[in-house]
């Protein structure tokens, strides 16, 4: 028996499908394969003729399909890495192809949506397990995904309530096997703490950097030779793929913009400060925010490279961020 | 003759003064000695007696001063490293000690108000060549430092018309040295385009994770934990200096409200995109901005740590950014 109470020489699964094959998608065959977790066959379906082609150079799956119903043939458990406004459209299309007993995960940055999409169109003796690793980097496409991205990273799940313990239990193992901390948590709450932790910030860092973008060419020269002073992190954020997040903002709405409302508030009020001079309030605020980025230091979420978090040992420097 | 026109055996100053000792201070003091470019004494000058007493451990300047009088004596050249807001005070207190002929310069992220504050005190003979090195880290303190940090990094001087031509040059070529890209650009267009790069990004770091922070305790915790989908980068620049960043808001004021309104601006149209379900628009928006991180890439300052700017060569994922 291994530590997630399931026997080591039984797999949790044989045979996974991967629908979508972006960074998230191929870290995804990546990952399972290194892990050599009993799944002993990864087939990949994308609708980009051009990402098929490559996974055949890439050679990181063992089959690759023209359409998302061959990828999930036979599948004991198929996982959608596509944008989540596409996942209706391919529920459409692989539900008459799913065998009873297979699983059914994702790892969209939105939950209620994606439960409000896919349940209803899941067959019955299928399980829906919605997941999500809060992993993964900017750049785009199935050369940029690899093994270790889960690596000490959590991986949520949002499964509703009744879904068949076993199969939770099963996702949870695959998962917590490619390094991840998995989770079990209410749909409602992942959105409206992800919509805190990330996609508020993917909208701002989006938003300054079109803001820097508006302004005459020597000058937007400038701002990008002088990025370094910390306009550059942002632009990194804002590298990320622009269906991807027009998806998660879309079908996370309210909660994005719930705190996007007190994010504006807390913004006057400083700017408010600012405008009076005020340096005390300044520091205070400034002084409790640096306590934040201490628990964050402390929860070990710091990491430079998602592939190794904490790996530069307290080096100097070492998360790379320049402050002026 | 070196590239910058200066002879190699002749040292451009011998006698370097820095005044306020924390992380850019130690990283100028760390910097010049191992340049070994004909500086053979850094004296140093702290106002806090902790950070006197761990300068004359880390053994990483030649003398330490109780006063900023005693430590700019004899000096060819004085660097400000304090927050921009002491200045004012330190040059009351080192005016009488600077020799004729010395050159005084600075660190600081604003310039208009340091021009402002030192030029009316500086001293006939004195030549004043205010200065800004676009790096650093958001940790603080004289063991933070390092001697890299510059490498690769644009430094910007804004000396006023009318400077004395041969001391820009000396610092100029002291600062290309140690492997900054040295450029003169006038102090109104540095305190613009840094509002931008630098300032801005700031001000909405320290407030997403002041919003984050006014949410329940069991909801703050799982921000932190679940850190890693775009706010743990928020938290980093928001972990930097209290002091020093006060100091840049109140004295850069106009910019940074300039630049404060363009970005509310943009976030609310973003804002009503989001509410209205305006796909098509937010995808155009998000294609654009991602434009902006090509440019930022292409002009190698994407680096993962300061002192190593594109060391990575390119590795998937090796910009350090989770963006889920």
């Amino acid at each position: 028996m291994t530590r997630d109470g399931f026997p080591k020489d039984e797999p949790l699964f044989r045979r996974l499908a991967v629908i979508g094959v972006g960074n998230l998608g191929s870290s995804v065959a990546r990952a399972v394969r290194k892990a050599g977790n009993g799944v002993t066959h990864v087939a990949a379906y994308d609708r980009d003729p051009a990402v098929r082609a490559r996974l055949q150079e890439l050679g990181i799956v063992d089959s690759v399909h023209e359409t998302a119903g061959d990828a999930v043939e036979g599948a004991d458990i198929a996982v959608f890495c596509s944008p989540v406004g596409t996942y209706r459209a391919i529920m459409d299309e692989v539900a008459p192809h799913l065998q009873p007993g297979a699983v059914l995960t994702d790892v969209g940055s939105v939950k209620m949506a994606v439960v409000r999409d896919v349940s209803p169109l899941v067959p019955a003796g299928v399980h829906f397990v919605p997941g999500h690793p809060v992993a993964g980097s900017e750049k785009s496409g199935p050369d940029a995904g690899f093994a270790d991205v889960f690596r000490g990273r959590y991986w949520l799940l949002t499964p509703e309530e009744g879904t068949d313990a076993g199969a939770v239990a099963r996702v949870e193992a695959l998962w917590s096997r490619v390094g991840a901390i998995v989770e079990v948590m209410d749909a409602a709450y992942h959105d409206k703490v992800l919509a805190l932790t990330s996609h508020l910030p993917h909208l701002i860092a989006y938003t300054i950097v079109g803001t820097a973008f508006d302004v005459e060419e020597q000058e937007r020269q400038d701002v990008i030779r002088f990025s370094a002073g910390g306009f550059r992190d942002f632009t990194r954020i804002a590298g990320s793929d622009p269906t991807m997040w027009r998806d998660i903002f879309l079908n996370n709405k309210d909660a994005v913009l719930e705190m996007l409302q007190r994010f504006t508030e807390d913004l006057t009020a400083l700017q408010r400060q600012i405008r009076w001079g005020e340096g005390d309030k300044l520091h205070e605020f400034f002084t409790r925010t640096r306590e934040v980025r201490r628990g964050v230091v402390e929860a070990h979420q710091e990491g430079t490279s998602p592939w190794a978090p904490g790996a530069n040992g307290g080096k100097p420097g070492s998360e790379g961020g320049n402050t002026k």
